[in-house]
């Protein structure tokens, strides 16, 4: 399996077709996965925003009040806004905004990026990113597409390549019912396979003004196993996020 | 970059030598990372058990007593006090048992595995996997060793490749104080390299009988980039921690 950059992206415009973008720098093969960090294919949708967009409510001033006084620093209730706006539950409000985004993905500020942003505040991330997959999936020689983003995680410092959008193929690969070499069968089932690969994409893509956008996962087999693709959790079966939704912040 | 197998590694038994059984298969060059499999470390190491070597104490039995009454199925104490054995912290009781081994990594059962064991119950994890990573290190001509496990998290479904031991490199990249393409300080500073290198070496390693548990990466540059060897979390600054401390199950 090997990872390689597509080399000379330019800076993404609202507008650009990001499938032409890649065709013209790279040989896809069919089997090839192509990874697209959310930040290009925000920009070419054209979800740039500024703060203005967003005037305040009472719900977003009073939780920029409370983070201010968490904090010690000053939060902008639009930006608030702005994250409530973008979200369809607040998972947890202290001491920072943890929010499910409309496709499903839960994230710290609903993955609204402050950098990264020519002539703009924020950049939202794409509205149903398995759709931007498709859409860019059916420009290119590869049959299947990944949209990458980075989050952190609980019990593990850093953050680490996710996926919040795919296409072409399925979001985890099932070992349920397969055999480990003794016969017995395997209590590891599911094997997230899109955030791997994002994982993956993730040492290669870099961020900042060195890092490139747009990553080829060539040659990697997915074998004869089951497929799922379910991806996020909803919160019956997702213990933590019951346990967020009930825990109060102490400071 | 670009991931392979080490082909033809045979079944490990306790004492076998792992970096020998890697650099017969395999020429390695100094800057790749060797990915290994947990399992085949804690084999190597001999960190087979039984039920029976954990005779079960009284809160063995009680947590072994609730468990079976919330999901119906038999229980073993013995497993329970194998997990209580293996921690230094139970995060959370119900309705499974997630620890915190001796080392830092929280997961599911102190990360004991029941198959692919031959000949005993029980796999547990090695007692301090960076010391294994280190050992290998010196044994092979590569620089760099990851010990990988897998395991799930919050939100998303499924599992995905994490680090548990490391030696020759920092667990993460930390991009705090570099700009972006507009000179905007960058969003996202820490990245967790060791994490990502278990979960592209998983998309390669597989399970069960056709899974392969060393995987080399080459060709992983770092950059000019700083460095952080913080891993595991502290529950001070891990409020999923904090918040499951507090909860209670409710079937």
């Amino acid at each position: 399996m090997e990872l390689f950059p597509v080399p000379d992206v330019p800076e993404v415009r609202e507008g650009d077709d990001l499938a032409a973008l890649v065709s013209e720098r790279v040989d896809l093969r069919p089997d090839d996965v192509v990874c697209v960090a959310s930040t290009v294919v925000s920009k070419a949708e054209g979800r740039f925003a500024d703060l203005d967009d967003f005037p305040a409510g009472p719900r977003a001033r009073e939780l920029a009040a409370r983070l201010a006084e968490l904090t010690g620093d000053e939060k902008d209730p639009r930006f608030a806004q702005a994250v409530l706006e973008e979200s369809v539950d607040l998972v947890m409000s202290e001491p920072f905004l943890l929010t499910e985004t409309r496709f499903g993905h839960v994230g710290v500020n609903a993955g609204i990026d402050r950098s990264n942003v020519p002539d703009h505040d924020l950049l939202l991330l794409p509205t149903r990113p398995s759709e931007s997959a498709e859409r860019i999936r059916t420009g290119v020689e590869a049959d299947r597409v990944v949209v990458t983003d980075t989050c952190g995680r609980p019990f593990r410092h850093g953050q680490r390549g996710v996926a919040i959008g795919w296409a072409g193929l399925n979001a985890s690969r099932d070992w349920r019912g397969e055999a480990d070499r003794d016969g017995r069968e395997l209590g590891v089932t599911v094997e997230s396979v899109v955030d791997e690969l994002a994982a993956a994409a993730n040492l290669v893509q870099g961020e900042g003004d060195g890092g490139t956008p747009v990553v080829v996962v060539r040659g990697f087999e997915w074998g004869d196993h089951g497929e799922s693709d379910a991806h996020f959790r909803d919160i019956d079966g997702d213990f933590v996020r019951q346990a967020l939704r009930e825990w109060r912040y102490d400071p």
